[in-house]
């Protein structure tokens, strides 16, 4: 397929990411609509393989939408871009902890200048089919970012890198659970069908209050918890894993590029 | 999806394995039907990381279905299997030129004990699909290898590898071109719809009659030549890119897992 972006569309990306670059930051669910996002994880050249080989072995929740190699910073997605800056909100890992949120990432390349650059697909790409269908986005309707958990969810590990899946949840209408696994099962190279529908605990998700990333949701009567896989969990592998150095997008926070959501249709 | 393979889809998996590992071989189109067939390629260490990238970047030639780490012989998806051994025949390439076909790659892992193998999806995966529908598949009536041909399509490079894509074809009739196109699209993972129906030359190819591997094709009155991407792809990227050493299987000559193509589906 090579669907193209509208010029309308395109504006908003790039006005996206030029405040990005400016130190502006917001989650960015909705923003673009129709064009995908994406998530962030940057590991030192030595790391690259078994990240890649991380993402290849679990692809619902690290589906690969490119690769920058070391020394570069500009993705193929979004000509023009910088993936140091155009991106809201960044968090800097040393060893396994969060060191640092930073609106610009330069200084961390600049400390690593053989880091390599993985974007993966982002669930935001879905909520546009979606709501396109008449499936109420809760966390956008409240103007929240979205609410993810870690999971008793094992991935398969690669090399030194192991963790839990991340999960995204969206509380959707008992009336429209089928149509949602359905709309979002079009796109398995962005996360695809849900991996969970309806028992939180199964997961190992004790609070649906309280998730790990973003704000709380908000579950009205008749709604039933739908979980996807989310792109945050190679956040949740350099936690468990601890690598020394790592840079990532903050949960919610993310890459926009001009690619049409369209494009990973099957 | 998990889906189980019959007993005797088993019995007929473990038996064609155990032929090749005692040093038989022929093609193993329509061996073992209904369950996986694997392209393997395997390079040193050092080239692991853009062998994977190659792939990651030229999904359609070359889906990845597991990554054997270097130390490891055995495949996950045939357990008790020895990627050394199990496979009809072998090519050993050095410097990027045909150095050795063997039926026993023991020796090449011996002198090169950091290989990382890649076992990349094969097409005979959806010709138990295109059979089942009624749809002819040529070269298993004629007892043949499949057709395969470099093309005049470059694949995204990586690093230092590049190349051409290879595709496989297969004669169609005319009135079930477009069944063949939605049967083998349903499985994206290996390979999916054709890349191209109809005109071998804007492909490069010259004469369908020579293929650069395999056997030639009977194209009867009524049928269009099909063109499906193939696993054969990293073979023409090693001819293009000279890595000192690799090792891949013979084309057509696969190796045979315990998994059923219907793993694949979406």
């Amino acid at each position: 397929m090579s669907v193209e972006a509208t010029p309308s569309q395109l504006a908003d990306a790039r006005r996206a990411r030029a405040a990005h670059r400016a130190g502006e930051s917001a989650p960015t669910s909705g923003v673009a609509p129709g064009l995908t996002q994406a998530n962030l994880i940057a590991v030192p050249a030595d790391w690259a393989f078994e990240t890649l080989l991380y993402a290849q072995r679990n692809p619902k929740p690290c589906p690969v939408l490119e690769v920058i190699e070391r020394g570069r910073t500009e993705s193929a997605l979004a000509p023009g871009s910088d993936i140091r800056t155009d991106i809201g909100r960044y968090r800097v890992w040393r060893d396994g902890e969060l060191a640092e949120e930073t609106s610009d990432a330069r200084g961390a390349w600049a400390e690593h200048p053989d880091l390599v650059a993985f974007l993966i697909g982002c669930s935001f790409t879905f909520e546009t089919g979606l709501a396109d269908a008449g499936i109420p986005i809760r966390h956008q309707e409240l103007g929240r970012n979205v609410p993810m958990y870690r999971t008793n969810v094992a991935c398969a590990p690669a090399g030194r890198l192991r963790g839990e899946m991340v999960v995204s949840m969206r509380p959707i209408p008992a009336g429209r659970v089928a149509d949602a696994v359905r709309i979002s099962g079009r796109t398995p190279a962005v996360h695809g069908a849900p991996v969970h529908v309806g028992d939180p605990a199964s997961l190992g998700i004790i609070d649906l209050q309280t998730p790990d990333f973003g704000d709380a949701p908000e579950v009205r009567e008749g709604e039933i918890p739908v979980f996807w896989a989310c792109g945050v969990t190679p956040q949740a592998a350099i936690m468990a894993s601890r690598p020394p150095f790592a840079v990532t997008h903050a949960p919610g926070y993310m890459f926009v590029t001009d690619v049409p959501d369209a494009e990973y249709l099957v």
